[in-house]
């Protein structure tokens, strides 16, 4: 499961796709672009009256394959990169994920998630490196839309918090990675309808015990 | 660098090897059971006197497919199984490693380790999963003697430690992790040669700092 092949992509509706944002999401301060054409992408970030405290950006080997030098402006003007690791050594051209980082850095974003599904997820920034790993699960059932669970617990959190320290993105971190592992769980979004908070909070609790240690 | 390929085994002098244990090791308490004929491995423990307070085996796919049996045999009688990731798939005929740590439970060892490279080590036990990432490092040089050295981090600790606690196992996956990360820095034993206490020490804490949030 921990591997996605792209047979081909048919863009069908979001080839004629031209967002425009409802006048209540102008305010945003925290923007989520995720994956589509990076043109769009800019496009959707523009209607954003003022700039975002945090906007993220996800993208795949499709658009730094197709429309690089869009993706490249769009990157300009966003915080945080959230990739998977294949996308990662794509866009950047090297194969080891510190150095893909730096190159990235030069690029806009400050800060690189790296996704490694069933291996969890890294983040680089100048501050160092933290990492998550995947929740562990006996009976993974459905890996669409993991990447997007990930980015709305992290950003959902981050929104909430209000603050971007390295101690906000750490946790933002983790409750991307429990919402990335309850998507998992059952079909499509069967998991994520029937959600409660208190599981949320008791998951990353779980993750707390999954990794940590006292030297 | 993460998978290895085996192309041919020749065994040259292991394949008459027999071991004997030097008097003064046969009082050991804490023993590790490199990789070789699981015959071997078994006739190496019972020449230590009293039974460890802790044995642990490695393996590989070689003696998996080969002497299934003898191995099934050895692993009875050691306590923590440390072996990769397709090991642990082959060895228990389960893709999913926490399914595969409970068909492991019922061979022998009441631990498994799960070394995975450049994405880190868990341990499983009937207490729950540890997960450590790996050390990332930009310039990994050389992979050969990653799991020895972990596993000479892993064993040292414990026998300095002389507990088998959960907090002990777990400092015990992050001293395994350090050496490894050590080892593959240069070639061959050039990096361990001129490893410093200090040094061990000192990555072990930014082991903490790559892993732990305050939820």
């Amino acid at each position: 499961m921990n591997e996605r092949v792209t047979l081909a992509t048919e863009l069908n509706v979001f080839a004629e796709f031209k967002p425009r944002l409802p006048e209540k999401y102008r305010g945003s301060k925290y923007v989520f672009l995720a994956n589509i054409a990076p043109d769009l992408q800019r496009d959707v970030l523009q209607q954003v009256k003022k700039r975002p405290k945090i906007a993220a950006l996800d993208t795949m080997n499709y658009w730094i394959e197709r429309s690089n030098a869009e993706l490249r402006e769009t990157l300009k003007h966003v915080d945080i990169l959230m990739i998977n690791d294949s996308e990662t050594r794509e866009l950047s051209s090297e194969h080891n994920l510190l150095r893909a980082a730096k190159h990235i850095f030069k690029m806009g974003p400050a800060t690189l998630v790296v996704k490694r599904g069933e291996y969890g997820a890294m983040m680089v920034d100048k501050r160092g490196v933290f990492c998550v790993p995947a929740f562990p699960l006996e009976e993974p059932h459905d890996p669409t839309g993991a990447g997007d669970s990930f980015a709305g617990g992290f950003m959902g959190y981050l929104a909430g918090r209000g603050d971007k320290s390295d101690a906000s993105l750490r946790r933002a971190m983790v409750y991307g990675s429990v919402l990335g592992s309850f998507a998992v769980e059952k079909f499509g979004l069967d998991r994520l309808r029937h959600l409660k908070r208190g599981e949320i909070h008791a998951r990353a609790r779980h993750f707390a015990k999954l990794t940590q240690f006292k030297l």
